[in-house]
């Protein structure tokens, strides 16, 4: 951020009085422009054991697959924004249940927010963003083509509750390690 | 907004390609500017069947009652920004919890969620946006000077689990009614 959106001047990054962090501040109108994580809603779309996963057809990680998730928009509620974003990636239409998975992903300004969602029915198929769709079984999972390393703890911990029948949401952190690799730490929440 | 902050040409609302929705759009260069609905986070203090308020110094609703909340910053998880928050305005030390309450504003682009908070000690008090920090059981909650509908609905649904100590997460939309008084619908997602 370089100027001010409502005035057009030059904006500065210093600590406001009374506040305790950086923040980009306009040096003509004075505005603080606050930025603040945005939140990523989707859902685990299930059917009988199975999941429905999107192969991207956008970057990043386009050609990796992924569950139908996007960036929460203004004037609807996270239910709202997970039955749409499945809407558009998968042409799909489920229930909203369950919260299932809440983390933080601090180096990116994210929180994902995954809820189960029981398909309504079969009648699926690729949108504009996806290259295609598709069921998997917990054997036929493209472990080491998924997207995000979000999707994968959610699916781990899904099939694993799955075989108790006992589903909880997980809450936690994943933080991405130093380096050119893709590494990161899961820490998860006690509940 | 009215300016790009990238390069401070004049910006117009329009719907990109590829987009179903309007959004500011530089003139220039071209950069589109999202906007998100932000999470305010925050906790329920506990302490033997009573919960901790905050008279708030500050606007909106100054002089008014609430749980511990703000927004999530960059950088944190949500449960640290729970922590965070908790320390800002109630000096008070939590372990935070279990999600409480998760409900989206729509009406205001907020997206409000609330852990459980066990009090660690009882050496609490006033940081410098709240009046006046005090544990309230059931019977003391001045229900008609809290500062927001989301408090109100959270403590409701909070001391009622308290009678059955079975708390689960609830979340819902809370909307505000047309019209100058302050009028709202809470609709419960079923989970």
């Amino acid at each position: 951020m370089k100027y001010c959106s409502q005035c057009g001047s030059s904006v500065e990054v210093k600590v406001p009085e009374g506040d305790n962090r950086p923040r980009h501040i306009c040096t003509d109108c004075g505005v603080i422009h606050y930025q603040n994580p945005n939140v990523v809603t989707g859902c685990i779309p299930e059917w009988q054991g199975k999941v429905l996963l999107c192969r991207r057809a956008i970057e990043p990680r386009k050609g990796y697959w992924t569950l139908p998730a996007g960036f929460l928009e203004n004037g609807e509620s996270t239910q709202q924004g997970a039955l749409r974003e499945t809407i558009e990636e998968a042409n799909a239409r489920v229930a909203i249940g369950q919260l299932y998975t809440l983390f933080s992903l601090p180096h990116i300004d994210q929180i994902y927010m995954l809820f189960r969602g029981p398909l309504e029915d079969l009648d699926f198929g690729p949108g504009v963003e996806s290259l295609e769709v598709k069921l998997f079984s917990e054997e036929e999972i493209p472990w080491d083509e998924l997207a995000f390393q979000v999707v994968a703890e959610t699916l781990k911990f899904y099939f694993s509750d799955m075989q108790r029948n006992e589903f909880r949401l997980r809450s936690g952190v994943i933080e991405r390690l130093p380096g050119a690799e893709r590494r990161y730490r899961t820490t998860l929440h006690e509940e």
